[in-house]
């Protein structure tokens, strides 16, 4: 007897959702759900844009997942950025699941959740690449690759409907500072036995080529520590950046120079990295920065956060004069071994303007190759395609250029269009043994972080403070006799971030004289109708106030009834 | 008999101000003052940072130049590009002095006036390259130079103490689109005669070599041209950049395309450069955009406004499918003769993600040749200080770091470091008949016009406006019985860009109790005290707030009497 089709039953397909990493730079997050069972791939946090005031982070709307708490049988680090971790102390807060990453990503985490805990104890499991762990009805196989953070993994899923191949960030490094170049064997092999679906990271296609060896940098540097051997030299960097960290240390040794670290980060990451193995730290190099003017300045390196241009950061303060214990001077080279993340040129120039003003050399990736990046670049792309050769294709962590542009990589390397499945946000790719393709949605979205509200922030929040920030503000109060129709007390006005007050009095003269009229125009016949009276004030304000200025406040009247 | 000198007087003294165009990119003003004569060069406007939300653009601050208006003989154009001219109709609101330029810069000066007129009839006088203008003590030549809008000079000047040389912006292209080269000749001769004073431009100083020619862009645009002879291509550049869209013309009607023109500044500025003669129109070429559904795709080549993702601009509209008259189809191929202006990379990528998108072939200065810079790299700066042989180097037009970068230029070419002189906006060059030196400033600023008013936001306005912007407002309003001591109405709570009020009802409440403990507290005290009372509420709420939920919105207590 043929059992018949429940429609909807979707129950002998995988489905593929990515909750995060996709339209936008960051907060990666992607699930794998069969049946009764449910992976998620990293937890990311990414930075609010400019459309986003007062907004401190951004983390993926995890609705779904919360209504499926109890499908998940993990979720799986692929390294320890940001962009891939950064979301785990928000989402610990909604669900119970156990964490599996390499040592160094848990490492990162278990401070992150020190100091935000959540409501349970943590189940944090480390793993190794090779390692792999039984997941349901999953199996996932972590193996090393390459990147700008220690121990990264891509991730090989053994699904019902096949192998599904996660490369997490990643580049082709042959000569990697810890010597474990990204295993290209254990992929090829993976590959050979036959891959379903890559989900390929696509944050460099649209650059052609190879991305440079960690190593490149290293030679920069040496030369570099050459040709300034007479001056002191401040180098900042990513603080996550072990391997760039170990090689500037290196060739501060190397040329008899002492290390002293900047920036809590920096400090932190150098820590846990060295007391994890992750780093090598020649015995006697380290000083502590408060010791640094026992020594001449050309034999000591300063490494220090603020490679970004942030505001607060170690770098900025050294260069605005501000830093306690560190003071600029004329003879100092400093090297931006980093390149701008985008949105942060602006800031990355003020710091650059102001310790060139002091008379400093500025050194950056514009004119030495003191900066690679981590993400690779089109023919490592195709390499990774070319190793996997999966049937099915979809391009992750990108914006829509990035993606389209893996794309177009991918079709250069024979995989046919209808293969290939640029997503979005909370979109459902459905495979099944034979056939793939997208059916339905989930909720999926950003979730905005301000102070300690998750989610208290949402689009008319944020107009309104776009709203305020362009033009400011008027209040208009009044006390009125709703019975009577007239007005009490008032109308008062105040403003904000409109004009100078002082300057502008006969404005505010007029703004007054005004908003009496209107009260007393709209009490005579409308008494009692507060709407009304206070939608004719603010029309009436807002036509006066645009005329005059041109600009268009946010008005806000306030009556009161007595 | 000796005369004695009055302490003060420097009249023998030529005095270089830099009243804008020093710090930050942008509103270029120069000023020369000998005696009862000045001249100033340029008169430009700048447009906002990130810290000026709603200011729609920054001009200089003249109170110098409104101050000795009596001396002024007038204002020398160097050329036509906004951060030369913008702000002529604002500074012809306060000064009436003639104005010298050529053509095209007073074609697009003209323009501006229209729209902006000043009260008074204003004095244009059209210069050419090769003219020289006699300034009560000075005499100004201007001399060809190349640049990204045609017409562009530099401009000699001839004083009591010595020639003062300003580049304005320039570069070199021994292959221009219109034939011709700058004037490398007449530089030289005014060299050999003897140069005093060199104010040089800096914005390319950080790099190396040369620009390459307007005319390897004609090249890359054959080529693409080419490739994509069955699509349809919409080009979006500058709309300045007459010569760009020319060489746009030329390839398209090499290739049998009509041209559309979209955008208003775009539409202007090719009509006002046809007439003047700028721009050479092969006859049938250009069509109205309402024609182009009379052709097939691949015979029309659009050109557009919106290079630099300008939200309101027609390339943004047609990404965003929100063009009236273009709908954007796949087989579309987009170039972008342009390179983001620093800031506006993020919505430049907008646009190609908008356009990726809808499958749209995106072509950038990335990865074709379809954009050079119209400012001088570092081997022609050191090619114009070669042949001008100045005694004394002054960097003009950048941030620091690119004066910076033009001084170590100026020193490799061999001028000794004390005859370079980086100035800071205000500062007084005094120039003698044998020393030069720093001495004074005068006032000098940024002005921000937003709407209708110029000058009167300023910083307390833009904090409130950046406070507002990052967490909002809290309006607290009550109206009192100061004699009694008591509340009559209210505490009524009204907020904006702080938090969704529906999911936040809890905290609104207990912000609202809050209050009312607050002021009856105060009241029971200190009635009649109006600061007092007003203060204490504030910081109970403020403390109050953020705790509850991390943020410090702007609280505003608002208490009326009856």
């Amino acid at each position: 007897m043929k059992k018949e089709r429940i429609k909807g039953d979707d129950g002998r397909k995988l489905r593929v959702i990515s909750l995060g990493g996709l339209q936008e730079i960051g907060k990666n997050m992607t699930v794998l759900e069969y049946g009764e069972d449910i992976v998620v791939i990293d937890c990311g946090m990414g930075f609010p844009d400019e459309e986003m005031p007062g907004v401190d982070l951004v983390i993926p709307d995890i609705t779904y997942l919360v209504k499926n708490a109890h499908k998940i049988r993990g979720i799986l680090i692929t390294h320890g950025h940001e962009d891939h971790i950064g979301a785990v102390p928000y989402v610990l807060q909604s669900i119970n699941v156990p964490i599996y990453g390499t040592r160094l990503s848990l490492g990162i985490i278990e401070g992150k959740l020190d100091e935000n805990p959540p409501p349970f104890e943590p189940e944090l499991y480390t793993v190794e690449a090779g390692d792999v762990i039984n997941l349901g009805v999953f199996k996932a196989e972590f193996i090393h690759v390459n990147h700008s953070i220690a121990d990264a993994c891509a991730i090989s899923i053994k699904t019902p409907v096949g192998v599904v191949f996660h490369t997490g960030d990643f580049k082709l490094d042959v000569s990697p500072i810890d010597g474990k170049m990204m295993d290209l064997t254990r992929i090829g092999e993976i590959g050979k036995a036959g891959v379903e679906l890559l989900l390929c990271e696509s944050t460099n296609a649209e650059h052609p080529g190879y991305t440079p060896s960690e190593r490149t940098v290293g030679s920069s540097l040496e030369r570099i520590f050459t040709q300034y051997e007479d001056r002191r030299l401040i180098i900042a960097t990513f603080s996550s950046n072990v391997h760039r960290v170990q090689q500037i240390i290196n060739a501060s040794a190397n040329h008899g120079r002492k290390v002293a670290v900047l920036g809590r980060s920096m400090v932190n990451v150098i820590g846990a990295a060295a007391e994890l193995g992750y780093m090598d730290l020649p015995d006697g190099v380290l000083i502590d920065v408060n010791d640094i003017k026992r020594y001449k300045p050309e034999e000591v390196t300063l490494i220090t956060t603020g490679s970004q241009g942030e505001p607060m950061s170690a770098l900025y303060r050294i260069a605005f004069g501000e830093h306690d214990r560190v003071r600029i001077s004329p003879r100092d080279v400093v090297i931006l071994s980093s390149s701008a993340i985008p949105g942060n040129e602006k800031l990355v120039g003020k710091i650059i303007n102001a310790l060139v003003r002091c008379g400093v050399k500025v050194v950056n990736d514009s004119t030495e190759d003191v900066h690679v990046s981590g993400h690779a670049r089109g023919e490592e792309l195709k390499l990774m395609m070319a190793l996997t050769r999966p049937k099915y294709f979809m391009p992750i962590h990108g914006e829509y250029r990035h993606l389209y542009a893996n794309k177009d990589l991918a079709e250069f390397m024979g995989i046919p269009s209808e293969n290939i499945f640029v997503s979005e946000l909370g979109r459902v790719l459905e495979i099944g043994k034979k056939t793939a393709g997208f059916n339905g949605t989930v909720p999926a979205g950003r979730v905005l972080v301000d102070g300690s509200g998750v989610g208290d922030i949402g689009s008319v929040v944020l107009r309104d403070r776009k709203h305020l920030s362009e033009d400011g503000l008027v209040v208009v109060v009044a006390t009125v006799d709703m019975d009577g129709g007239y007005i009490i007390s008032g109308p008062d006005i105040v403003s904000r971030g409109f004009v100078y007050v002082k300057e502008s009095e006969e404005l505010m003269k007029e703004t007054k004289r005004l908003s009496e009229a209107s009260l007393e125009k709209s009490l005579a016949k409308h008494s009692g109708d507060y709407a009304y009276i206070k939608a004719q004030l603010k029309d009436d304000l807002a036509k006066f106030i645009f005329k005059e200025t041109k600009r268009k406040p946010m008005i806000l009247p306030v009556i009161m009834n007595v």
